[in-house]
């Protein structure tokens, strides 16, 4: 989504199309807003603090601001005004939550790019290289993306309570945002552990192992949580979360799934990464797990070996990327995608949450499980 | 202070001394039983995300309390009962952010030694190396500290907002809480940011920029927002916060001062890190500024040429020890010191608080300028 459509495109108003540019564009005003009145206590501090306002800027300027969406609709579903502030807050927090979840996640994955322009990390040491520094630029790079992310993390919580009594202590709000937070860290360790330690585990068990580390680290925190924190905002009864939770956990299961696949698959242009990056990585994806139980003995050995190598070669990744397909590793994660989304779109039925939501929350899951970025 | 005192040596009640050491008592106690209420979520995730916590609780068992007891005298000096649920949990979470700070500064300085053992990152990539997993091993010890320090954070936040109402939105103590982590953040920055372009920078300014990062990254994390959270959280007048100003500002620096020292000359058996850790790291503190404005060129030179070399041999760490002393460096600092002392003790004597927080207060102080650790 392109600043221009945040800022100055708007729908229709009470449509539901309409409401959610609205939306949207609220958040992006919050945002900017918020970091604005940021600016002039740094700056007292020293005006070479910016440096760090300006990335986290930049990085809540883009992004498909799915978790906002999410928030969004749990929350008009559950009756909320189309226009609250408290929601647009919620959505701004999430957002800074994410924002920092990926500044620190890009320094644990070497990923240099992130929506096609260099990520925090390395943003940062590229001003030291620009201004030829002493010591190490990378080194530098970061422990200034480490600290940025620090400060993003913090700001998030600044503005989620800044909402008010409805997050305060011992709010469902609360709880959902408390409980959101522990589970992606430890769901990113699992997926961190998985690397360094899934070859020595049983390989039956390794679609197991990424089914439970996308769980956590991705399906919960993306959709799952985020509908609910809506929903809790507005006051909804625990039945409709708990249909919030039957609609979401597949749907976020089937959103991680298609980034497992465009991960290895996706088209660089498009995703604004580089191709093959999760390979290069050594992420462990369901994709992958199922490849090594698939692929003849020689192949699962080929891929096996070469997950993680970070100067991995186009030829071996076209090689890897063959195997995924010749394995049917790839067609089984369609089908595994094909199978999350149905779940979720039984369930979505279910949901008494009226017929813009609905629709609104049928349009998000579509996008999230067929996108190409 | 061990963890044989913080849970079973108890002064008298009624007396300074006596509420103090059942203060600490309480955050030790609050922050233990908070980190056990988390093991249930995380160990439901995985028993192997067992390992962050670990590292959390075995981190906020030790350390001075300096923090918190600053926050406890803040608040009795306004008038705070002597023991309230409130100021404990305000203890704990800033014991927790302090945790946080250290997990991630300890990647940042690449310290491998915290408190005599292993730091953070050091532990895992020891776990790494133990199960002979795949891949790196220091790299996987870094990812997971940042991770261990982001849910380190988390935690804080979550049992700050659980104090209730007096840290909701708009509140003066969220207002410091804020604040102090913005600060912190901004002001570590400043600190990289010296050691790569310190050298490119105005050496006759070098002492001055040195005093701002001391001034952001410790003196009004370590003692003015404590001392001011807790002043806050017991509803104190503006006037009363502002003296704590007075006195905690230049007592900060006057404790970051002799930590500067400390770092370099200080004995390894009580500080518990190796012996001059701050110049491998490239430190450029205060005292290094003066060295570097006091020395002959030679000698200037010799200093400037070695900070942030990761192998520095004794014998050189050692003849750098001997130009800062020489140099009347050490001297200047301790006079530094001796100055910032006098202003934050003349501050303490206006202080109207009464006898017990005042008595408290300087003790406090005089074990923070004066320690050998």
């Amino acid at each position: 989504m392109s600043t221009a459509e945040l800022n100055h495109e708007q729908g229709p108003t009470g449509t539901a199309d309409g409401d959610q540019k609205a939306y949207v564009s609220a958040v992006a005003q919050k945002l900017a807003e918020f970091l604005e009145s940021k600016r002039g206590m740094l700056k007292a501090i020293s005006p070479e603090t910016m440096a760090l306002l300006d990335s986290i800027q930049a990085l809540v300027t883009g992004g498909k601001r799915l978790r906002a969406l999410m928030c969004y609709w749990g929350w008009r579903g559950a009756g909320g005004a189309a226009d609250s502030p408290r929601i647009v807050a919620a959505g701004a927090a999430l957002e800074l939550f994410q924002a920092a979840a990926l500044i620190h996640d890009d320094i644990i994955d070497r990923s240099d790019i992130r929506r096609g322009g260099p990520s925090v990390h390395r943003q940062f040491s590229q001003l030291h290289q620009r201004h030829r520094w002493a010591l190490d630029a990378e080194r530098f790079g970061h422990a200034a993306a480490i600290l940025t992310g620090d400060l993003c993390l913090s700001f998030s919580e600044e503005v989620f309570a800044g909402i008010g009594p409805a997050t305060s202590a011992g709010s469902r709000a609360r709880e959902v945002f408390d409980l959101m937070r522990a589970e992606v860290m430890a769901g990113q360790y699992l997926d961190i552990l998985e690397e360094v330690a899934g070859p020595s585990k049983p390989g039956e068990a390794a679609v197991q192992r990424a089914q439970a580390i996308i769980r956590y680290k991705s399906a919960k925190y993306s959709t799952e949580h985020p509908l609910i924190l809506g929903g809790a905002l507005a006051g909804a009864s625990g039945s409709l979360l708990s249909g919030y939770s039957d609609f979401a956990l597949p749907l976020g299961e089937a959103f991680q799934l298609r980034d497992d696949v465009l991960g290895v698959f996706g088209d660089p242009a498009t995703t604004g990464k580089p191709a093959g990056d999760d390979l290069r990585e050594g992420k462990r994806t369901v994709l992958v797990g199922l490849t090594l139980a698939k692929a003849d003995d020689d192949d699962a050995r080929f891929v096996d070996e070469r997950l993680g190598i970070q100067d991995l070669g186009d030829d071996e990744i076209e090689r890897i990327r063959r195997i995924i397909a010749g394995s049917g590793a790839l067609a089984a994660a369609e089908s595994m995608i094909e199978e999350y989304s149905n779940a979720a779109f039984s369930a979505l039925d279910l949901l008494d949450v009226g017929a813009g939501p609905a629709a609104a929350l049928g349009s998000l899951a579509r996008a999230a499980v067929r996108r190409k970025s």
